[in-house]
């Protein structure tokens, strides 16, 4: 089972709040063991911590990870950049062999340095749509679709149903 | 190939905008056909027309569909309500059989009737994520993975590339 970080680029807290907290719970949701993101953001922090104290896992987040060019340069895997301008995810899926991966994901325009310190620049669709789908459907096609039977063993646990919620709670 | 529907519930354009436009543009890159939303928001129809003029496909939004409850009952095929309560993504695309498909997604809490007027209520993953990645990654699956090698033959065209980015515009 791969290693799998992701970094946010650019995240502007007041603009960007719904849209991060959509791609760092999806990192979690798809079996990623944590984000960093570039800006301070203690209140995505407060409510990505919180969904991981209610639902488990171990997932970590960090932000105010201001340096993130030394931290793509020093990474000791490979690193994934998420763009409509680069090469078919399947293409680059079937080139990549570390079982450490980091996964950059940008808000508004990414500087040229990050497409330069890729390993991968990767398309998920050379059409524009959303880093939260690019980063989810990456993630499920890097795990051969094997990232969503993770078991997370929450004190919250949401039980598969037809109709209705079915929902187990410790704390309850 | 399937003709697939996307139907965005309770849609609310102030603080919804960008997370629907991002399920709006996740429908058409993984293939929907088109994209109907409870809430009329003519800014939301102008963005994504105008990423339709420009990249191509024949893709259709339409906003201010009050009647979704009337519109979910007479759709002519399986409509797919994605929760995080539903059934695993796979168990249910096996046994999917219509060649038209709706999928609901809903903005915030979503009302029981979606539930009970689904046929079949689908988790990608039983864990809180993403509206978006959920979209992108069901039908991911639904096409095989087919679904991302889709022509749109736009006035602009972005052609997979290593590093930096190559774009044909007709237009320039």
């Amino acid at each position: 089972m791969r290693e799998i970080w992701v970094l946010r680029l650019g995240h502007r807290p007041a603009r960007d709040k719904r849209v991060t907290t959509h791609v760092a719970l999806a990192a979690r949701a798809f079996g990623a063991k944590g984000i960093l993101v570039t800006t301070k953001d203690p209140e995505l922090e407060r409510t990505v911590r919180g969904v991981v104290g209610r639902f488990g896992g171990d997932f970590e987040i960090r932000t105010g990870v201001e340096k993130w060019k030394e931290f793509m340069r020093q990474f000791d895997g490979e690193v994934v950049h998420l763009t409509m301008y680069g090469i078919h995810v399947d293409d680059a899926i079937s080139r990549m062999s570390s079982e450490k991966v980091l996964v950059v994901v940008g808000a508004d325009k990414v500087p040229p340095e990050a497409y330069q310190l890729a390993t991968f620049n990767v398309a998920v669709g050379n059409q524009p749509h959303s880093e939260v789908a690019a980063l989810a459907v990456f993630l499920d096609r890097l795990a051969g679709g094997g990232g969503l039977r993770k078991e997370f063993r929450g004190r919250v646990r949401i039980l598969p149903c037809e109709r209705g919620k079915r929902v187990e709670d410790d704390s309850e």
